[in-house]
């Protein structure tokens, strides 16, 4: 047992970091070649890492895609027979610093964007990463589908739109992403579920870059915009990426209390914890409250993985659904009911964020740093924006989850055994 | 006195035409090219023409401020005295379909957006013109100011930026303003005092264009970007001339007793109502409740004109606060306030608008056609929200005005006299 420092202070520790975090977004490039560890025979894919047997549905189904669509595996029998047998591995996406949407799936040859967390007074410098939404198709491989137009889509991202979009970041000298991420909860976004905004301003931010780029390959540049703003998720992975380098930053905190992540895979809900490393902490799935696209039933509902929770961990999504109402619409809830969700996560967080802030709260900042300690005293879950997958593959709707209490009692459990009695 | 038609269904025909305008922004021209009427010894300013002796302090300014910039007159005193022998013409925006932002000042050689109600089922077609953002400075010729600086700016907005956007226009074919609008109010705009979110989809809007024009002229796209995005007020113009060409779509419904414009002048604040043409009906300056920039005061604010609340009249600016709050820190007020004003607006208004609508209030329609009579039962006044002047020139601050009761007093009078008791 570890002397037990002052919960208080290393959680307070916790919260500052947070705040102090500056993601900046450095370039865009193939994961394999910019992620330390990612070789050419490596998968990721969302949560904690299990054996291969054990992933099941459209988890098993996106990684498999992602074997075929790098060329590892010529069919599914023999991905799944290389998948078996180790000569194609498969590792939860945050072993390598990555941070899966949904199934979450990463080859080596998917460009990824590079975020460093620039913080100044914290130990920063961490690198974080994400892949690139594959558009505005419902059926996409991290809703487990890998089809010819899936396929084609990936190479498109991976043979335009990532080259490109890497070319204006880095002549645009690398974005510093927090002031769009601010911004942005000023204009409707959460940062998990809607992101018109953030990727409307990053668009801005990159338009000099693109106008210059225009000069000599105009369509390069037209299919850029076009990739960044045809609908309202395009940012999330860069909130992921941030919200990654942001929260990595918290782990080793001695003593502290506060998640440093959250993420599904199709087994269940984990946390971590910044005092307790990188050990996950599991749960069952979350439950979920959800509103379907057309033609879907509830019954369709399916779990395949899930590390845009990464959102939540640092102040974001259903943590700032009071600046979202338009998400009404999307996932459903009532202004009403959004403002007493988000309210109630006040009692479970260590404090306030000192940039995001809410404009109906009166500017009031997010609720940030989730508690252990708090959600098993009040008995209040994270609530968490997010898409839902169907059993058949595919994206069928948006929904809230909450968190399910058993991944906290155990997170609780492992900080007694290390800390004593707090 | 005309036999007296249905009030009611008169203002659900005002109702229904502000429903179906579509204004689209087809051109931006020099005023003097494109308004119909505008000679080159024109000026134009905000609110009922005044005779000259009757413009006073940032209005007067103004006024001859445009004289100098077009090269009416070679000094002030000479622009007094061409101005005061009538050789040089000063009249009211909107008897050329104008609609002028604070003081209002046009000239001949300044570009001006030019928009058309292409409303289907509508007596329509209608164009309404409103002139160029001069940009971030507080000091500008619309807030009574005429410097060097100034001048720069205007040439700068009437050489590079009118142009290279006239340009992009045409390129993108003409470009619908509703969809635009609609879509910002789920952004935290009002399309009043603030517009980050129009002058941003306006933007990605144009990008097209724009994307082509680097590919000869990459300065001056990257001039119009930035002239489009560098603070919240650049798409207000657009808003106005899409309310002006919405509202203009009123006038001659017989009956009608909804508003169908609101305007300052240096002198006081004026109504327009559908069934009485184009007549004014003037009141003393409205009550306003304001917040200051840095080190101004409350004696300095001063009224030089403001054709802005043309957005109020259809259904947006205060009308639609509730779905802006941000504006609490530009403006004053709180989130409750907000909400509270925005409600008790439909208290005086014929409806709710098909198009425009708050997602706090669960996607309600804004409240929509100010019935002066129903003013005048419930003693609720149109609220707006508007920059405020200085009394030596400049915006000093911004924040929300109240309507005076005798401008709809004296139009319920002209309305009993020429339809009777209705």
């Amino acid at each position: 047992m570890t002397p037990a420092p002052d919960r208080d202070t290393a959680n307070a520790e916790a919260l500052r970091r947070l705040g102090a975090a500056e993601p900046v977004l450095l370039d865009v490039r193939p994961a394999g070649e910019v992620v330390p560890g990612f070789t050419r025979d490596t998968l990721l894919t969302s949560g904690p890492t299990l054996p291969w047997a054990d992933y099941i549905g459209g988890q098993r189904a996106a990684v498999i895609g992602a074997a075929l669509f790098e060329g590892l595996a010529g069919s599914e029998a023999q991905a799944e027979e290389r998948l078996a047998a180790g000569s194609i591995k498969v590792r939860g996406c945050q072993e390598l610093n990555c941070v899966g949407s949904l199934a979450g799936p990463y080859s080596a040859s998917m460009p990824v964007f590079v975020v460093q967390n620039r913080g100044v007074g914290i130990p920063a410098g961490n690198f974080a990463y994400c892949s690139i939404y594959e558009g505005t198709n419902h059926r996409r491989l991290n809703y487990g589908v890998y089809d010819q137009g899936v396929h084609d889509r990936l190479r498109y991202v991976g043979e335009v739109i990532g080259p490109a979009l890497g070319e204006a970041v880095r002549a645009a000298g690398g974005l510093a992403l927090k002031p769009i991420m601010a911004n942005a909860l000023h204009m409707g976004d959460d940062l998990h579920s809607r992101n018109t905004a953030a990727s409307l301003l990053f668009c801005r931010e990159l338009f000099p870059a693109l106008l210059a780029m225009a000069a000599s390959r105009r369509e390069a540049a037209e299919r850029v915009v076009r990739a960044l703003t045809e609908d309202h998720y395009f940012f999330l992975r860069l909130s992921m990426a941030a919200a990654k380098s942001s929260a990595d930053a918290l782990t080793g905190i001695e003593g502290s209390s506060v998640v440093s992540a959250m993420a599904f895979n199709c087994r269940g809900f984990s946390i971590r914890v910044a005092g307790l490393g990188e050990a996950w902490f599991t749960g069952p799935h979350a439950t979920v409250d959800a509103v379907l696209f057309k033609g879907h039933s509830q019954d369709e509902i399916t779990w395949m993985g899930g590390e845009s929770p990464i959102t939540e961990t640092i102040g974001l999504g259903g943590f700032a659904q009071a600046a979202a109402f338009p998400l009404q619409k999307y996932q459903g809830g009532s202004p009403e009911v959004m403002v007493k969700r988000n309210l109630s996560l006040y009692d479970i967080t260590v404090g306030e964020n000192p940039d995001f802030r809410i404009p109906f709260l009166r500017y009031r900042g997010t609720p940030t740093g989730v508690d252990i300690f708090k959600v098993l005293r009040t008995g209040i879950h994270p609530v968490m924006n997010i898409g839902i997958a169907g059993r058949d593959g595919g994206q069928i709707g948006a929904g809230t989850v909450q968190a399910p209490p058993e991944c906290f009692q155990r997170a609780a459990e492992a900080w007694r055994r290390r800390y004593g009695d707090g």
